[in-house]
């Protein structure tokens, strides 16, 4: 039987292989918001069923109402194994602005970083990269056997759109589907040496608002005054929003939003975030938002309301004198708490409304959402992956809250009465959703034998 | 010597001839907004230049810092004859969204219209039509030994991006350019059947502002609610440029506003100006702009500030989570009275400087301007002027205001000391700047009619 350290050596041998693996898997141009890549979305999808099959998983491409689902099966030797479900997604965000990318996002590169290097590609860190760390504890459990637990690997290519098709996807395959614990791998390092489980996570809500006013473009002169300007009216609603000490001002935004517990914001407190350098990071120096709150309850457990894009007019070269007829935003809100995500696009939907003037029409449409969701401390996968990750770390796991939605975890705990693990090896600067998102190579190899460790002890 | 009825019946017979050449002008697509098209501005200026020459026109293309501008001589047989400079731009503006165009915006058409048949493509009133009606009226002239005026015709291509190499290039051309009197053909009549003289003209100032917050686009989930938004702060700024009277809110935007005198707001009270129509055709009921002012005052007389464009964040299909690190809009302000452009644009300045939060940078681009323009009602060639017009249509001329801005009118006043007779033949329905812009075909055939009457009145 072989050892946790034959595995562990398998992995580093095998490094050179498994960055080619990621390479060619971060070639594809999955991006699912875009109807003209959805074609590279069913080739990524095709990819990973392939890999699976090479590491011995039963799997399949199995089609939804929009990007293909992949599914995967392997059995431990031992039957009364833990069964486990690992989750990633194959699919990317969109690359613009791509005159920003020093290479092309699709073209992957390995650079050298200030801290060893990077692996720098649209998908690196989310979530090929990190989805790959997982398969690559797998293929090092082949050369001996199989992994220790029962794995299901679920794949989705719908997590950068809102997940739509998946709560029906699980309802219905949950027998398949339905594990002891899921395993998901979209989340991040507390800080560069010390990994982390995050246990609680903000949901989101998606809105986009198109205001028209007349029934076509008019010029800025001939009718400039008389006629209401889209512009005008949606810039006065979005800056509304906020309030002046930084609160979201929508009537019933904050119901269901609960206090911290105290245990959890002395952890918080305790873990010493530097919120200057976090924004001196990106080039900023002072935190906006909420003025009464710490900037990590800000970031983990408040919500939020962000203008994600905005656009009416001429936006081209030059300037052109026109009276748009249309203007429209994008808002997404993330969600803490009890908070319920149809009632806060319904509350939007109110607030925007009230405040049209006559002749102005709003059009509203919702991209998804999911509520908010967290992980009892008190967990037993949760206690051995944290011995596990301290095993392979040197230090124990942080327990952390995230800004950042994944859907998939109030999926899986209302659809499938599952908890959900989440252990991922993201860096704050590795540039999520940006231009030149990177991975560290270190996150790659280090992340590959975190699961493998994780995987033994939960079957130990 | 031919007879003012010889002159309009070699109008009457031409005008298949004449379409086919409004027609080749307008398959041009002389976008100046656009650097792309440059060539094609290029290509219309030259064209011009072989129309003028053939028309007997010493005629000549004239570099400048932008496009190209093209001059034209041609001497009357009466050495004592009126010295007239007529205005032209061959320039368009932008097609965007090209998606509306029935046809191709340079493929241009015959429609049948309501009212008679239409011309329909970009620039086919503004100003290609309106153009060829002045120079239709010199070819009928040449049947019969040239026009009754020495006439100068000058026509640049930057009139839609605010005419910024034309104040130098007249003063630079001073002697060979000054006339008694400017016609500008760039306005309208005051409905399908009155004429119109356009006796006072808005004037424009135009900004761009770019505001940045982060170095870099960043995910809205793990830095919405810390990170600033440009997109919050650029719609909180806009959104306050009218107080809730409909009034700019910028401080010492009105100074150099005065109120009109009563004699011309009597004539304008008289011509009933119907604003529930005029805001009807365009799909709106309920005036816009200052609460306390009359349509017709608003329109033609009072400033205004429109948001002409607005971009920021993800403009594509779908959604992405992303907290933009840019947000920028366009801006014109139509100018009346003693308003100056210049200290206008930097109210605009300081009014979006002192509202930016923390971390916030805005960068102000300036598209030129030019203050508002009148002639007085007392002017010799406005007197003749509306005499021809009124043997041409049966109806006296109104003597109207525009709420469109002719840069060129007040660069002719103050670097030629001239004034400008502004007799044009658009309608109020022509879609000028939209999609699907037209010119009657009675505008172009009676517009060059009336002007073989006014060269011949102003000769007389």
């Amino acid at each position: 039987m072989a050892t946790i350290d034959d595995i562990l050596s398998a992995i580093d041998s095998g490094q050179k292989a498994a960055l080619d693996r990621l390479f060619a898997f971060l070639s594809i141009p999955s991006i699912s918001a875009v109807p003209a890549h959805f074609p590279d979305c069913e080739r990524a999808a095709d990819w990973l069923v392939t890999e699976l099959a090479d590491l011995g998983f039963e799997a399949t491409k199995r089609p939804s109402a929009g990007r293909p689902m992949v599914v995967g099966h392997i059995k431990a030797a031992r039957r009364e194994a833990p069964n486990v479900l690992f989750y990633g997604h194959y699919d990317v965000q969109p690359v613009d602005p791509l005159n920003l990318w020093r290479n092309p996002p699709f073209d992957p590169k390995l650079e050298a970083g200030a801290q060893g290097e990077q692996i720098v590609a649209r998908g690196a860190c989310d979530d090929k990269g990190q989805l790959m760390t997982f398969l690559e504890a797998c293929r090092a459990f082949k050369q001996f056997g199989g992994p220790p637990c029962h794995v299901t690997a679920l794949f989705e290519g719908e997590e950068e759109t809102g997940s739509p098709s998946l709560p029906a996807f699980l309802a219905e395959n949950a027998k398949e589907l339905k594990a002891d614990i899921a395993l998901v791998c979209d989340t991040g390092m507390w800080d560069r040496s010390t990994p982390a489980i995050t246990i609680a996570l903000r949901g989101i809500g998606s809105e986009e608002v198109v205001l028209t006013g007349a029934n076509r473009d008019l010029h800025s002169g001939l009718y400039g005054g008389l006629a209401v300007n889209p512009i005008h009216v949606l810039s006065r609603i979005l800056g509304e929003l906020h309030d002046d000490t930084g609160a979201v001002a929508i009537p019933n935004f904050y119901d269901g939003v609960e206090e911290l517990p105290q245990e959890i914001a002395d952890q918080w407190h305790e873990l010493n975030f530097d919120a200057a350098a976090f924004l001196g990071e990106v080039g900023l120096t002072t935190p906006a938002g909420e003025r009464d709150r710490s900037p990590l309850e800000i970031l983990w457990s408040r919500p939020t309301c962000e203008v994600n894009g905005i656009v009416g007019g001429y936006t081209g070269e030059g300037t052109k004198t026109v009276l748009p007829a249309k203007a429209s935003a994008k808002i997404t809100f993330r969600l803490v708490s009890k908070q319920n995500p149809e009632r806060v696009a319904q509350a939007f939907r109110a607030f925007v409304t009230s405040r049209l003037p006559p002749d102005v029409k709003a059009e509203f449409i919702g991209h998804g959402g999911s509520p908010a969701i967290s992980l009892p401390i008190k967990n037993q996968a949760l206690r051995l992956a944290r011995r596990a990750l301290e095993a392979e770390w040197g230090k124990p796991a942080a327990l952390i809250g995230s800004g950042g939605s994944i859907p998939i975890v109030g999926s899986f705990k209302r659809e499938l009465s599952m908890d959900s693990l989440l252990v991922g090896f993201a860096l704050d600067d590795d540039r999520v959703h940006s231009p030149n998102e990177k991975y560290e190579r270190a996150s790659f190899h280090k992340g590959a034998r975190s699961w493998a460790r994780i995987l033994a002890a939960l079957a130990a």
